[in-house]
């Protein structure tokens, strides 16, 4: 939150502040919202609770004017002037508000660049995805595009390897090189990747099952094989 | 479900099966079906998405019956009969089913030999999470305790390591050496672990941050635990 308000990323158009809520970061967050005119709140912490359930708010809220979607080049060229590897996901038609949003969540926390979203056949970034990020949305760019096997023939041309999540790839994710600028591509749940997409791909990894189960949800799928990079990457700093 | 059918963990009230659907797997569990005297009715591979929605399921979907919750010291010694080291999970007072069905999905791809819930303050195994859990619990065996701090205190006389996943813990996932009978405990979203539990922990450990966003969903932190946990066992055979 404080990053958004320092980058203006997305428009505040309100600020929630439990009452008695005195640490010094909302102290800065509230000093910051005062000389950036956005008006604020305060209020039981127990609201806070009911209005965001399931969510941990930590006594601050802001609530987002409208989600603004970054343009997709703007997201790649800002992905590969970041420190480190580049390290970006496209979700391939994922139509579930609460797995976009688990996704958004995951992606914001293991510091992704940011994420690429057909226009068609996938969910928005509605208020529903939103809240389900838990807030998390204001820490990832996103972009939509119309066609996503072109956005992927284009970060082919500027050197990224296009790796998709599939579960019947014999290489695992464990035993992959991650130190590279890459695109993770994760398909729908009903369907893994489409065939244009995964035609793309220079490289399809699995996550190895263990047990009788072989499939999990998309956001968690996404958790474990960005928690493999950050391991891949802190470990050869 | 073939396990579910061998092992009659759970009672199958109904086998849906999509029409045309020939795998060896399919005809095989249609046999074992008959064998037990399980209806089966044939659908239209539409209609069971539709009954599922959001949930890959492959063509064959099982109707269980009740769920039965296995008694808390036969999980906890066939946790340690089975090969390798014994790997349970425990949720502290989890309530949003949609969290503890995904937990369950992802607990039994990763292998977990259980999960223990506490009886009071917890989501219990209801249709809701059945469906969230993508058919997965018939997979996972669950135990309900009445006190889960004396539930770990029993785990700690047999051997466990009792590990807590607590955000602010100085110890990281990829650092901590998981080659040992364990017990990995999760806190609720709202509260993270309670104190009692937080006190019988032999170990606390963070999956570390890099981004802005301090928290993920349980059933994400879980899977990215587990991963590295079975990463590091597999690593080790």
């Amino acid at each position: 939150m404080r990053e958004a308000l320092i980058k203006g990323q997305i428009r505040i158009k309100e600020l929630w502040i439990a009452e008695g809520k005195r640490s010094a970061r909302a102290k800065e967050i509230l000093r910051m919202a005062e000389d950036r005119g956005v008006p604020v709140k305060f209020k039981k912490s127990a609201l806070l609770g009911q209005s965001m359930p399931g969510i941990v708010h930590q006594g601050i809220v802001a609530l987002a004017a409208e989600f603004s979607y970054l343009d997709f080049n703007t997201l790649v060229d800002r992905s590969l002037d970041a420190p480190g590897h580049a390290l970006l996901i496209a979700a391939d038609h994922i139509t579930d508000e609460g797995n976009l949003g688990a996704l958004i969540r995951t992606a914001a926390f293991f510091g992704s660049h940011g994420l690429i979203l057909p226009k068609d056949r996938s969910a928005k970034v509605t208020k529903g995805v939103k809240k389900r990020s838990a807030g998390a949305y204001v820490n990832l760019p996103v972009a939509r595009v119309v066609n996503l096997s072109r956005a992927l023939d284009v970060l082919d041309t500027k050197g990224f390897w296009i790796i998709g999540a599939a579960g019947e790839a014999p290489e695992n994710i464990y035993h992959f090189d991650w130190n590279r600028n890459l695109i993770l591509v994760l398909g729908s749940e009903e369907r893994g990747l489409s065939r244009w997409v995964r035609n793309r791909c220079h490289q399809l990894v699995s996550i190895p099952s263990q047990g009788q189960v072989e499939s999990l949800n998309v956001s968690v799928a996404c958790g474990i094989i960005l928690s493999e990079i950050v391991r891949q990457r802190r470990r050869d700093k």
